[in-house]
């Protein structure tokens, strides 16, 4: 079994500008991970009718599943679903069950269920819906492409909702390792150790404080053997460089061979 | 005068994986904004050889400005050097000035300039550097391609170096309207004023918390008069849907015509 590969779309001016901070890529990272599915690529892009197409185009080619966060509201920049539409050369329709959804959404709220309000009942024809628990207005899978909000709440919960209908791959079996060494002190004897496995990654990731710093040494493979004796040679390495090396993390996955 | 346009590489399985959260985008978006420099696209790419040179290829011909984070320490994962020499055709040097900062950085702090440390001084032939305040390994500008560290502290340090290597364009005027409506209340009389001016955009940025929600309005462009006119008008907007819009916030740019 293998893992299903996944890109994420995050389309918003307000992220390129710099005015919102992203939360939406490392929630999705860490979603797909836990789910054995490996996150290949992100983009973000703008609030642009045919970068959107040809984004939606070229990564729901490329990798088995696509998600894209953002432009589903109710205003004029909000073009995320008119795009996706023509990416895949269907109409836009109004669903009638995403319509009864924002009525019973806006019933009693004293908030009038407008034309605008109802541009979010609009969903590329043939597109199955993924439910927004938060507010209502749905997002939808076409294809391999998965539509959902911007708003990192909604997006979160969106997840939740779309979690049956993915596909689940082997998780990674993951050992992160922490010592005082410096990246450079470690890095002949971890290219040595990562060279001796197939398909097995070692990753370092350098960190500083004032007055201290180290390195995290993260292992991680398909299998699982093969991570845990690989993350005790990089102990035994630490400790032959003079130092201690602490396993700092274990997400099990994998398979045992 | 018009903006430059700029796209951002990040390198980094651990971004792509989960375990790490992404700060550069946010930092580098804002500081090209502040510089009117324009933030078009950001890919995320995992340490792939192949898929760093096609992406450096792809952007480096379709913006003016290029800045990658990520891959340029010392182990074995660091491959960006090498895949970013490889887009531009050229060999990988040993870099003199890169030599004699890292030999003086690590000097007296009993750390071994070794094999995998020097890596770090080699640097695409024919590339300027970027000096590293934080921890000497410096990043490099190659062509239209700026090479930066991945770690946010260095990543940042590294923004202030290019500073006077960057061009200047023409900052966007920017006023930000807060309001206690909803989106879809306003959707239809934003798309009108927006309809109204030329390149001029008005972003609406819906929020929610518990028993609350609002819509932040955003009007930009690089016509100061229009922005200051557009935007009383979405606080005339707002008066006449029966709720009140406050000038949140003012980002100065742009030019009187």
């Amino acid at each position: 079994m293998t893992q299903p590969s996944a890109a994420l779309i995050i389309i918003g001016d307000e992220i390129l500008s710099g005015r919102t901070k992203d939360k939406n890529i490392n929630s999705l990272a860490q979603f797909l991970h836990d789910r054995g599915i490996r996150l290949r690529e992100v983009r973000v892009i703008g609030d642009d009718h045919n970068r959107i197409v040809g984004t939606v185009q070229a990564l729901s080619a490329e990798f088995d599943l696509v998600f894209t966060s953002g432009g589903i509201g109710p205003t004029h920049d909000d073009i995320t679903t008119v795009a996706v539409a023509a990416a895949f050369d269907v109409k836009v329709i109004r669903h009638p069950e995403a319509d009864a959804l924002l009525i019973y959404h806006y019933e009693g709220t004293g908030l009038d269920y407008n034309s605008a309000r109802q541009k979010m009942a609009d969903i590329p024809e043939g597109a199955e819906l993924i439910y927004n628990p938060v507010s209502a207005a749905p997002g939808y899978r076409i294809g391999n492409v998965h539509v959902m909000a911007g708003v990192p709440k909604i997006f979160d919960a969106m997840l939740m909702q779309i979690e049956a209908m993915l596909p689940s791959g082997v998780k990674q079996h993951r050992i992160s390792v922490q010592t005082a060494l410096g990246e450079g002190t470690l890095a002949e004897g971890l290219g040595v150790i990562e060279g001796r496995y197939n398909n097995l990654s070692i990753g370092s990731y350098p960190w500083f404080k004032p007055g201290q710093y180290g390195t995290a040494v993260v292992v991680s493979s398909l299998n699982r053997d093969d991570v845990d004796q690989a993350a005790a040679e990089v102990i035994t390495l630490i400790k032959s460089l003079g130092s201690t090396g602490v396993i700092e993390d274990v997400v099990t996955g994998g398979n045992t061979v």
